[in-house]
């Protein structure tokens, strides 16, 4: 991908840069290439930072995906395949931006800084330092930033996004023998990793979803009586959430409690456990090391380092509870940073404008639940506005099986784009 | 394997039958041919069948095997190989045993019926059958039963084993929304399978191994004092169970305990979650689908059907506590009786007399904390007694790397199963 990508581009008349960032964190593994790219060099014209990804999610057919993930579909009005929405469609956007005006003879509106990765599902490794080194270099001109890598809060009405949530992922890792055990042998005569695991993991989150975990929720702000009429007017029924998770298994009965644990709270959410017997069937098997993976999703005013000392804290004073003569280690596995932007900048007037002319409504400004710890380093690095422009819908199934992008997002999304940066070119600066 | 053991079988005068007992269940593929034979018709004779497999467990170099798994290597008085203790060595050791007769001269002290399966590796599938329809047919003259499939207790001291644990297996299917979902997105809004399955998972089992689902411990016989008194005796250290799990990760602190937990006790092991995140790294799911494993390892006087009502009304019970709008299904997979025979039988006489004669020390009497659930069918079917006398030692690694057979044992193992063949020639009925 991100070879074809590049000469792309450069057949487009962007100039190219790969940038190598040496190994994948404790691996031997090549990171794949950052692919820096830059369109025009007019000093009247604004500069604006365009950020995408070209690597995706795992899929296998396996999962339950109705096509091959790895070919993509058309079909009904859609573009199916693993990366149609997230993210390798929006980037693709990008380029037929750029086709678009070269094929009509339009003058491009702005100075186009491109900067595409290949780790994005995996923690974005490598691209925080690349962007702290280059702040003064390569994006020293950059007016504002657009991230197009997000959805659409529902399947109808489009958005601009302001915040994000972050994210801190921990392991637990319990051992004990030194490889797995027959549990009809070995049963009831040692300490069971996985029954340890199971304890520790249970005391992390209600079925009801309250972190369990004291002082989590006294880092949060205070909800003040603005924001909460910011979540009035928002496009969103209860419906809409249970058509997009297929079920009624909602843990709030409305609308604004919904929207609030998903923009505003931290939320801990249990993924799974490496290492036990995972395949369908029956194993009589005593694993002798597990691992149980969680995340939490930070709002403000949390910070990761306050997070973790009470994230550790309590599973060391939970495990010694429980008088095992197992080993246990927490672990951070990443985080990343909560980010929430100013949403009167011009920047965001541009593509309010935009959203406007191609989808004939005002968006509606919205949080992603989801994490996007690059979002913060642009801002916090470049000191400019950055706003998330989104392309899909919120039912897109972004790494989920079947993930889509409607023609109709793609198409209009595009077209979002270009208006954009047509905006960007008359809209004046931000008083505030 | 079952062409090369018939043959050699055939060569020494074994009349061979081959039945091929259709398909693998749920598959088109043929079940192997459970291979039956007879040697010798004399009415003044004992008739003892003996019953071995000739299948195995899978093995990879990858897995860690320092040899080709399935190339036999003799090495430091081992012979190495996937098999070589699990059960193929046991039953080469039979056609050792009618061969070593034949070339010595000597007459055969009984009828021997021989039925060696290829399936015992996956449940024994078709056996069961082939034993209730053959009772008062191919196996009506059968006299006692001898099960070459087991292991001494340590690596030291011969032992005779008259029991075994039998074993319930269960699922605990959680399922919520009709996909997984991206916790970034929908953590916080929506109810958690996996959050709620490590709950009831919880439920079910300390840390320090005890059962909580309440009644499960009175269904246990109570312990006599004979039975107590048979554990005074047994070789078997608190080092070797270190040895064995590589670890000092004990539930008990003595021997008896230890071992009355995997003889006589019930317990209970979680074996691991299908359809949760399961590999290496940190992947940001919530999934939709999850289903926890876990068994129960059963003792007299505990039947199955006693133990599904105790196990799913508990399950039951705290799912319903969890007040979830998900859904939840507990199954059972499969299930085993447990088997306890009588060690004061002519047949364990015999056993106990050639492994004296043999090894110079009287045998331990012990039970198996595993399950074999033939032992049982042999026993009830024919209602004829069961004897396990093993060849191999509790170190060999069945079902592990580097599966090994010691030479010492191997050649003991043979003259043992002849003695044991003699002597039952000259012992008396039993008068109990």
């Amino acid at each position: 991908m991100s070879s074809f990508l590049a000469s792309e581009l450069k057949a487009l008349g962007v100039e190219i840069e790969l940038r190598y960032l040496g190994k994948q964190e404790g691996t031997e593994v090549d990171l794949p290439p950052i692919i820096l790219g830059k369109f025009g060099n007019d000093p009247e014209k604004r500069t604006i930072l365009v950020y995408g990804h070209y690597d995706v999610q795992p899929a296998l057919v396996e999962d339950g995906w109705d096509t091959e993930p790895f070919k993509l579909i058309e079909k009904d009005d859609k573009l199916i395949g693993r990366g149609s929405t997230d993210d390798k469609g929006p980037v693709i956007g990008w380029v037929n931006v750029l086709e678009a005006h070269k094929k009509a003879g339009i003058e491009f509106p702005v100075n186009l800084v491109m900067c595409f990765e290949g780790m994005e599902e995996y923690g974005s490794d490598g691209l925080e330092d690349l962007v702290k080194a280059e702040k003064d270099k390569y994006f020293k001109d950059v007016d504002a930033t657009c991230i197009c890598d997000n959805y659409w809060l529902g399947t109808t009405h489009p958005v601009l996004t302001y915040g994000v949530r972050g994210c801190s992922y921990y392991s637990i890792t319990v051992s004990g023998p030194s490889a797995d055990l027959h549990s009809g042998i070995f049963g009831g005569m040692v300490s069971e990793p996985l029954i340890d695991l199971t304890h520790i993991l249970s005391k992390l989150v209600s079925p009801q979803g309250e972190i369990l975990i004291p002082g989590v929720m006294d880092l949060v702000a205070p909800l003040t009586d603005d924001e909460a009429k910011l979540y009035d007017s928002i496009k969103y029924s209860m419906q809409d959430l249970f058509d997009a998770t297929g079920s009624q298994t909602n843990l709030h009965d409305d609308v604004k409690p919904s929207l609030m644990a998903r923009w505003r709270y931290p939320t801990l959410s249990l993924h799974g456990v490496e290492g036990a017997f995972s395949a369908a069937g029956a194993k009589t098997v005593i694993p002798a090391k597990v691992s149980g993976k969680f995340s939490i999703r930070t709002v403000p005013n949390m910070t990761p380092r306050e997070l973790d000392a009470l994230v550790f804290k309590y599973i060391n004073d939970e495990w010694a509870k429980l008088n095992s003569k197992n080993k246990m280690e927490v672990k951070l596995l990443h985080d990343g940073m909560w980010w929430v932007s100013d949403p009167s900048h011009w920047n965001y007037e541009a593509a309010k404008k935009a959203t406007k002319s191609v989808w004939g409504v005002d968006p509606d400004y919205t949080r992603e639940g989801g994490s996007i710890p690059i979002t913060l380093t642009f801002e916090e690095e470049l000191k400019r506005n950055v706003i998330l422009l989104p392309m899909g819908r919120g039912d897109d199934g972004a790494h989920s099986i079947n993930e889509k992008l409607d023609m109709s997002n793609y198409i209009n999304g595009i077209k979002t784009l270009s208006a954009y940066l047509h905006y960007i070119s008359v809209e004046p600066a931000t008083s505030t």
